[in-house]
């Protein structure tokens, strides 16, 4: 590997604008979305996507060299850790950022062969939506839309619970509400809204998911808003004691029932 | 309600001991667990938990006093709104710590009935750990330990992803393996270890969880420690593309199924 170039002054253009995406919780000024692990690192390279730089702490420098693989296809600048340190936000650093192009989907991809789509509507929590990509791709999810007003897919918090899912499952951001009912309607796909357990409301096991089907997820506080419900059915997890369970616990919930119906009945 | 007492010194003596325990992720020196949400206000005092003092921001002393319930018979304390924010660590602030009492349970009650246990072996996510616990009260788990080197369910981050489960499912903190392993083999429970799936590994709806049995949900990255999984039958979710689920997903998900199946067969 040639020799890497070094950042050594805090204001840096490049700093300045990861540090600005950490902060705002979105993308790059250029468009890039900010991995800030190695196994981030190393899930953007075995989905193909193409990763810009990889910002290395001096004292993790050799370390990375050594362990991911295909890094010589990467462009390595390296930083003093104190400087790397100083752009992961409140997040432990493990003194690597890596900017990568962030994947981008078209409207139909979202909805392939027996369709299971995730809406979240909402969400505030970026750890909450990336475990729910992470729990869509090993559910076989084929599309995720994130309505306008919930966290950004880009957010590195996001990225980073999403543990590299995010690299692969097709979604799409910032939607409006009606675009996603249309897209639903014209796929018909039946959609079912995630509201609490009581009494009236059918439960998850009794629900059949074989079908193309879509589960919105509302917000932690608010859950589903009125324009997707009134769209929806309502389905509950049974549950007792509690008014709710986490929002990505519920959904991966919901998903695992969704495969575990699929797997008894292939569709 | 009397003319509540104000702290205005950032050197208070309580001040300084919620800092440490919030720093330290556990309980005050004088043990007694930090409360930084109005809901888990209402939480503590929905479960008859005791609530030593509230501390209120300025800004919020009156939304407080309109609007939760039972705290007439508490100790309030105003507290300017800048040393209040100063206390939650990173956390956002929503201008309340109230300092609860931990409940104490015998590791008896831990198994009552036909038990459904959760043993939590090195989970380092307090996020986590109490996401856990509220998915557990939800799906009717008899306990839950805390196995040595999981973090505190005492941490405030913890108990705020409990969303006050912690204040009323059984729990033993601070657990030896061998104690553990004992008391599972004297009430008869069948201990199964989350693992990721493979083939040669039992998928979870295989399984069942009708009768006495525990749960072991690993640390996040190396998974089931040793010294359980040898007392354990592995389980797996079964997943396609990615190498695990989160944790507490994977427990969610686990504790749902248990209870799918009870409700078929009730016991």
């Amino acid at each position: 590997m040639a020799r890497p170039e070094t950042i050594t002054s805090a204001s840096n253009p490049l700093l300045k604008d990861i540090r600005r995406a950490v902060v705002r919780g979105g993308l790059t000024q250029e468009g890039w979305c900010v991995a800030s692990t190695f196994h981030l690192l190393e899930e953007a390279l075995r989905s193909d996507c193409e990763v810009k730089v990889l910002l290395a702490a001096e004292s993790v420098r050799s370390a990375a060299e050594g362990h991911v693989k295909g890094l010589g296809r990467i462009k390595v600048v390296v930083v003093p850790d104190a400087l790397l340190d100083g752009l992961s936000g409140t997040e432990t650093t493990q003194g690597v950022i890596a900017l990568v192009k962030p994947p981008a989907w078209r409207l139909e991809q979202l909805f392939r062969g027996t369709a299971l789509v995730v809406v979240l509507d909402g969400l505030q929590d970026p750890g909450n939506c990336g475990t729910i990509v992470r729990a869509g791709e090993a559910f076989g999810v084929t599309g995720i839309f994130f309505l306008r007003g919930t966290a950004s897919p880009y957010n590195p918090k996001t990225l980073r619970a999403s543990a590299g899912s995010l690299f692969r499952v097709p979604f799409l951001d910032g939607v409006d509400t009606a675009l996603v009912r249309a897209a639903l309607q014209q796929n018909r796909v039946e959609l079912y809204a995630g509201v609490p357990a009581r009494s009236g409301v059918r439960s998850l096991a009794q629900i059949d998911l074989t079908g193309k089907c879509g589960l919105v997820i509302g917000n932690e506080a608010r859950g589903v808003g009125g324009d997707l419900r009134s769209a929806a059915l309502d389905v509950a997890i049974p549950t007792v004691g509690v008014e709710s369970l986490n929002a990505a616990v519920a959904a991966g919930i919901m998903l695992y029932e969704a495969r575990r119906q699929r797997a008894l009945r292939p569709v």
